[in-house]
């Protein structure tokens, strides 16, 4: 019934390093050495006798893994020249410049043709190289605005859990790394060897829904028009127009609609359906209220303008929504 | 909108210990450090400057985590005596004896009223201690049949992704150890602080469908019955019955059935609907075939049919089981 891998037993092992850069978050780095790494040997043996087709190193020039654990075998960069595949996990404070001669290492390892793979705040060091210039990428949420506002060349996505460019395979926060790693080790050892993995390490080899069920706006950042957009989450539930908003603040609807561009990206109606849904979130996570109730008192004016404001933002219903964080 | 945990920023951080034991699963260390290790500035900020409320130590008597990682400043067994809280996580081989300094420390600092949570193989250690005599416990699924075998005084569960004893909390394989730890935050500290860490971490704070979804009973071990279950296999999309399959093996009834349960556990016909479950899970991820028409080449009499069984074996539906697994 079940396709194996062809030859499970020969070939070459594919040279995978995972790159240690200083604050580098445990969880990044660990996922890839779970599902790269050497594998339990029941995992192998359901395999047909497959081991891990892939020979991992670590590569400096980091060797601390949060305050508590090291690395105890750390290779040089050079090491990188070696490499088919690089994985990147992120780094607790990705606004800290890369290491100069890491991003050289990383470039002159993509011209040669390896593949690299980031792990969510490892993209900043991909961006960092030019890489992703043109391309579409992701990462953590809460740091796609700062790696769009660097990197304006890059196209920044935050819904998808990964991107796959092909030769670069950017991933979503933390965990979303298991998702990577998986669809990579689908994309090279077939659907059977990856769902293998998936239920050794109790993951589901494919998530709904991308990150931007996970994401969190707020509390919005403070801006010139805190007291507006304070008037406005006052009055979430009612009707409102950007014309009772600008009235409300004195000023013009062109004016507040220009302050809204500038401030959030997004018209004054956008910004406005964000709070509902954000609302909407709440009342999800934290009350027993039906979802008629909810879409109400949210001000959306009906269930069916709410599930649709809801599905474009969180890519998912409302109810699977409650099902997962209520 | 939000409730805050009362009082964020008062009170005694509360002493967690992660004891590292040789062959520590590397996913199943970091796990917990992650969710109650110091927390990034932005997750503090969004729950109103709340600090991990948690002083964690990494506690021997290992030191080395997969061929890769060591743990930098590991504390002696002594300091488990200061625990409130102590994390178990697995190891690579549940079946090589505990240390007996490690089971005695766990069994004088549950005495004196720790709480401990074991993560995948970790159950294997607690359960040593004889603390899980009378209790359900559940721990990865490869691994129940043999923690069922050695500690037969143990509820083994091998479908939930977490069994909360109170005082005890054992959880399911690897990943499902960030489905207890957000479980445990959510205990101490609410539903709104374990949902920011889910975010932060991009991880479902509660999953649907346990661990059974997961696990994989294929292949079966081999058995003097081998011949009839290979025949089985090879006629499971016919109407089979129990007087059926005794006649292939030339066997009485009463025969076929003792040797089933002796081998297996449980009746010819529960033996035969776990099959043909099976054999619909490799369809559902390996075809686009209708669900009707797998439930007809699985020998079931129809859609609900294969649905009833479904559900109680995965704890999921079938189109559930296909998005996540196909």
């Amino acid at each position: 019934m079940v396709t194996l891998p062809k030859n499970p037993a020969t070939g070459e092992a594919h040279p995978l390093a995972v790159l240690v850069q200083p604050g580098v978050v445990p969880l990044d780095l660990v996922i890839p050495l779970q599902v790269f790494g050497p594998w339990p040997a029941y995992v192998s043996e359901s395999l047909g006798g497959l081991k891990t087709p892939y020979r991992l190193d670590l590569v400096g020039p980091g060797t601390a893994v949060g305050d508590l654990l090291q690395v105890g075998n750390v290779q040089p960069l050079s090491r990188l020249a070696d490499a088919q595949t690089i994985v990147v996990p992120g780094t607790s404070d990705p606004t800290a410049p890369p290491d100069p001669a890491t991003v050289e290492a990383l470039l002159v390892a993509s011209k040669r043709g390896a593949r690299i793979l980031s792990i969510c705040t490892g993209a900043f060091t991909v961006a960092a190289t030019g890489l992703l210039d043109g391309r579409r990428a992701t990462t953590h949420w809460q740091w796609a605005p700062e790696l769009r506002a660097r990197y304006p060349r890059v196209t920044v996505v935050d819904r998808e859990l990964y991107i796959d460019e092909g030769q670069i395979v950017t991933s979503a926060g933390v965990l979303a790394g298991t998702d990577l790693c998986l669809h990579v080790l689908r994309t090279d050892h077939g659907q059977y060897v990856a769902n293998t993995l998936a239920r050794y390490l109790v993951s589901p080899p494919h998530r709904e829904g991308g990150q931007a069920q996970y994401s969190s706006e707020r509390p919005e950042r403070r801006s010139e028009l805190s007291q507006t957009t304070d008037w406005i989450l006052d009055h979430l539930g009612e009707q409102l127009t950007v014309e009772r908003v600008a009235a409300q603040a004195h000023v013009s609807v062109r004016t507040l609609s220009r302050r809204f561009r500038s401030t959030f990206g997004v018209s004054v109606m956008e910004w406005v359906a964000r709070q509902r849904v954000s609302r909407a979130r709440e009342f999800l996570e934290t009350t027993d209220r039906t979802i008629a109730d909810i879409a109400h008192a949210c001000g959306f004016g009906s269930v069916e303008s709410l599930r649709v404001h809801f599905m474009a933002q969180t890519m998912t219903s409302p109810s699977r929504y409650r099902s997962t964080f209520g």
